[in-house]
């Protein structure tokens, strides 16, 4: 064909981070088929659905059998037995939020993804490891990336200062819990990220996918900072806590004030999401508002607490065997040195083959990436208990 | 804030056609509760799901609400068992197709709106009248747009003659059964089609979401055509066949010859939903796998034969009362000119106040949809007698 295609997706790496694994585990599986693989790669949760919401999906299954009860199109931005389910959650934060300003959609990846299409030509600011659909989205627009070097020498959680901001605003993406590295942003971090956000007219995407695993009294929403409605857009997902991975169903918060070159942000991704969506299921609306619900909560907090316990196992075999790593307190996911002179995907490769064990790479968040490795406590106690087994004789 | 935002946004309309409607209506269901409304309107189906696919939703919640048969993430692409349906059904067309060229996702809307972002600065062509998809993601994007008009002189099916394709291709919107217009191109149109966009190395984009309303002969499929895979997409729906316009599946194929700049269009593709989009809920591709078994074809067949049925009723009161229209063969939409002198959406005004009856004003579907509005054979059976027995007295 002649026509003319998107030339910056030339500049995206052909596989996506977990293809690439998923193509590595399938390759050596192949080849040692008898291989009792622990799978602690991609962030899946392996706990069902709880008894709540399948008892709803189970419900409105039936209920779309039924002429009289039967579902078309949704509302396109959510039903409003939804989108109350979720204003009282983050009653719960203290923060008060309209319906309007709520975007219910199929999944925190999809939103972070298409949100993109309402920016210009700005400079993105993209925290240093962080899950990669920061930047491809952004790279499959071409805009200019900056990264925010997560170290060690910051606790793994980079901050403003040194940033310019020059005549023109960033747009900003924050993590908290971040992934890979389960770091978590106190109160006072984030108020210094909306206070520049604010000073430098920038956006903050703020991603609190992973808000459910907070212990420690960090912020769950960034619209517990005071000024963030001015400067943040917040993306969160049921997901990692009611278990809904293949199940489908997140929201996006666009508070009112948002404005840019005289346009509500708010108006433009509905407008974008009436387009280009439409809608979620009926079936699985209703099971994420029996998860939002009191007895949902309750349920999916049973869900937390079992991934955690995990996350202590894993903990305590690599400070056992002097593995460095942080994470593991406010989030599902353990972020280690490699040890020995492994890349990270060499490492990959080892602990594949030696333990059966199937993690992820740290260069796959990024560059500074490069020499760690992440172990997500998502699996079963008894799998995470044989894997610690096997941690314990690999180090 | 300060950040650039994507300036087409100002270019394109501040509602979306059904939105629009729906806030008239509202508006004046409020003013007169007491109107019992009959909506041909949008195009929503409204007879339940049927036993196949309610069962097969069903079975697939109890699966998930245990742990050994849980299931988290999807393959990004659709599960295997719904590929496998999906090209079933394409053999009972005698079209083959591979696995890998089939994407399973959430909607004909969300695939239309986002397979723009593959393209660079391309011309596309849009039939006039037409679904508003096409047009609203292309202006979202900035592109150029050059209208196909669909009148009564051309039987509202427009052909490539005296386009004159230069030195690069276009891409090209075709929806057969058209929505609004009902009309349907026969082999010969669509292989004259096909040879144009071979000859000028453009992309068609053919929408078959009302594929299943064809009773005349007319391809199901544009890979029914010779030399189709050579430079056409096709994106398919359950929505209007199996009735999951609440219930979100739908797939778009994407042929592994499809190149331009040197690139795969089908990696292309891959790339991006692989990027943007975590896959289809289990529950629902469960539903969509039961919808195209031989049970669930049937059923879904019992369906269209309903909706058919009541495309009769209207047409014989339009005949009857010397309406012209078109559309109601092969199609669940009657396309027909307004009376008297009214524009279309004062014709929807006046339908609404004077019948109660909701209909979509054509002007909603491009220029040369003004002077026509759309009904839809979506209603029962009792509903559709009634807005009969009431267009018989408005007309």
């Amino acid at each position: 064909m002649k026509i003319k295609i998107n030339e910056n997706y030339r500049s995206v790496g052909k596989s996506y981070l977990f293809s690439e694994i998923a193509s590595r585990v399938a390759k050596f599986t192949a080849a040692h088929p008898e291989a009792r693989i622990i799978r602690l790669g991609i962030g899946d949760v392996t706990l069902p659905l709880t008894p709540a919401v399948t008892s709803a999906m189970s419900a409105a299954v039936a209920e779309m059998a039924e002429k009289s009860t039967f579902r078309g199109y949704a509302p396109e931005f959510g039903y409003d037995f939804l989108l109350e389910a979720i204003k009282r959650r983050y009653a719960r934060f203290g923060v008060a939020l309209g319906t309007s300003e709520i975007f219910v959609s199929d999944g925190a990846k999809s939103d972070v993804g298409n949100i993109t299409e309402l920016f210009g030509d700005n400079t993105v600011l993209i925290p240093d490891p962080v899950y990669p659909v920061y930047l491809d989205s952004n790279l499959m627009a071409g805009r200019r990336v900056e990264f925010l070097p997560a170290t060690e020498e910051n606790g793994f959680l980079p901050m403003p200062d040194g940033l310019r901001g020059e005549g023109e605003g960033y747009i900003i993406y924050i993590c908290s819990p971040n992934n890979p590295t389960g770091a978590v942003y106190d109160r006072e971090m984030l108020a210094a990220w909306v206070d520049f956000a604010n000073r430098t007219g920038s956006l903050i995407i703020f991603d609190a996918a992973y808000e459910a695993y907070i212990s420690d009294g960090c912020p769950h929403s960034i619209y517990e900072i005071e000024g963030a409605r001015g400067c943040a857009v917040e993306i969160c997902s049921l997901s990692k806590d009611a278990g809904f991975t293949g199940t489908r169903c997140s929201w996006t918060v666009v508070p009112a004030e948002l404005t840019a070159g005289g346009m509500s942000l708010c108006e433009m991704w509905g407008r974008r999401q009436a387009t280009k969506f439409n809608g979620v299921p009926y079936v699985v609306q209703r099971g994420a508002e029996a998860a939002l619900s009191d007895r949902g909560r309750e349920e999916c907090l049973g869900l937390v607490k079992y991934y955690m316990e995990n996350a202590s196992k894993l903990a305590s075999v690599l400070r056992e065997r002097g593995v460095t790593f942080t994470g593991g307190v406010s989030s599902p996911y353990i972020w280690l040195k490699c040890t020995g002179t492994d890349s990270s995907w060499e490492f990959f490769d080892r602990l594949l083959t030696e333990a059966n064990i199937v993690g992820t790479p740290g260069a796959g968040f990024g560059k500074c990436g490069e020499g760690y490795f992440r172990l997500t406590a998502f699996g079963s106690h008894e799998a995470t208990d044989e894997a610690a087994a096997r941690l314990r004789t690999f180090f």
